[in-house]
């Protein structure tokens, strides 16, 4: 399909429009999700111009990338380095470790799902909260109470652990694991990536700089929701969960829309200077 | 071995020391255990000369007995009848089905463990009350949750439910289920129970009374302890949990005083007046 140059741009608004995240959004967040998804690995470095440009695209203004990017220095996530008038941004280790430790989850294009848990209690003295900060994929359930996969094995000596086969997981149960907030970030990202993904398909190719803000969009919408949903059998979502349905509608975006590398990226962004 | 008239009345006040609960004694629960032992099928029935005797021996006093049955009668346990200047005393219908129903448990000679177990859990605006009022098995672990033989049925639909296989049961978890005044209670009673099995052997028979009484104080503390045990697995029970000990000295003790029938404690009432 051929497609007017002036058509294309209203495709490519109205994609950004479609994605943009109708909660508040926290830019230092989206960087997060761009590096992640761009420049992830060691010695993978992003101009200044081309975030710019990418964030521009997104409807960020130049000062708030900069806020944001003093912000990720400041917690140890991203150094930059200043050449010229122009600075290079890159993850640091920690901030590299931490992302790719993240990436097997939001790059997973069908769900994980653990079949084996257990659930595990704590005495009234304790309470679970500190196998809670340990067990990052534990699912809880009171104050003494949570489910925990079996196969973590490093578990405080004084806890109760029962391996479970559920057999009803009620309503309340389900809205707990799934609550409204995240049920409703999935429908609304199933909503927006049905409409991005007609309008893309349309639309032919975009240029490298657009093809990284339309990623880093989905992505990062994605990437909220995906990394709230427990590894928990099916039976423990509500009827009307949407979460499956974003997987498949992000991977079908994405694959319409091709990561640049980061040379062709840097070209794209001075080209449209 | 034959043993004078004397060191039996001996053997006998230091076997009812012995067994003499070191705890308050309700009169009326005692009551409740001899009829349960000795008068529980439909039509039996107790005179007041025999109750008097047999408790006496116990070291209850007429008095007691009479406020006791008092009690039980106007709770709907008991119905007394008068005939002349003694009276008749037997379980009402309502005595006689829990009396019946609580009889397998105390009279097993071996405990009786559910192997499947579910934990249940309810949402926190209900709380699990309603279900522990419905299911006398339950085993409360918070208000949230609680451990329930998984051949119960009838439970709400809007209750967790999942199958378990415990793997860890911790200390705490073992002192929930087996409170330190029930571990304690076992061990007093085991204490008592060697010590009268040793004392019965050396005595040779017991009048039908005698062995009423001493049945009764047997059956009471044993039923006191035995009623409050879970028919959880082994793992659940702390490590010096006596219990098991004190149901095999419970039958010794019980095998060595055959219960009489209710004409024979009547005559040898009649004897002893």
């Amino acid at each position: 399909m051929i497609v007017s140059q002036n058509s294309k741009i209203d495709i490519f608004s109205n994609a950004v429009e479609a994605l943009r995240d109708p909660l508040p959004q926290r830019v230092w967040s989206v960087i997060v999700s761009l590096f992640g998804d761009l420049a992830q690995h060691d010695g993978d470095h992003i101009s200044g111009v081309a975030l710019t440009e990418i964030a521009g695209l997104m409807g960020i203004r130049a000062e708030a990338i900069r806020v944001a990017l003093h912000r990720l220095r400041k917690e140890g996530w991203v150094d930059s380095i200043r050449e010229g008038r122009s600075s290079q941004h890159q993850l640091t280790q920690r901030g590299r470790k931490d992302t790719v430790s993240a990436t097997p989850r939001i790059y997973a294009r069908a769900r994980t799902t653990t079949q084996h848990w257990n659930i595990v209690g704590a005495s009234s003295d304790t309470g679970l909260e500190p196998v809670l900060r340990e067990v990052t994929s534990a699912v809880e359930l009171s104050r003494r109470f949570a489910l925990i996969p079996s196969d973590d094995m490093d578990l405080p000596k004084d806890l109760m652990v029962f391996a479970i086969t559920p057999k009803t997981v009620p309503h309340w149960m389900q809205s707990s694991v799934c609550p409204q907030d995240l049920a409703d970030a999935a429908l609304a990202l199933e909503h927006a990536l049905t409409q991005t993904n007609a309008m893309i398909s349309a639309a032919g190719t975009f240029d490298p700089v657009q093809r990284a803000a339309l990623r880093t969009l989905t992505v990062h919408r994605w990437r909220k929701i995906v990394l709230r949903i427990p590894n928990l059998p099916d039976m423990f979502f509500p009827p009307n969960w949407r979460g499956e349905a974003c997987r498949d509608l992000t991977f079908d975006l994405l694959d319409q829309l091709p990561a640049p590398t980061l040379a062709e990226l840097e070209a794209s962004a001075l080209q449209r200077r």
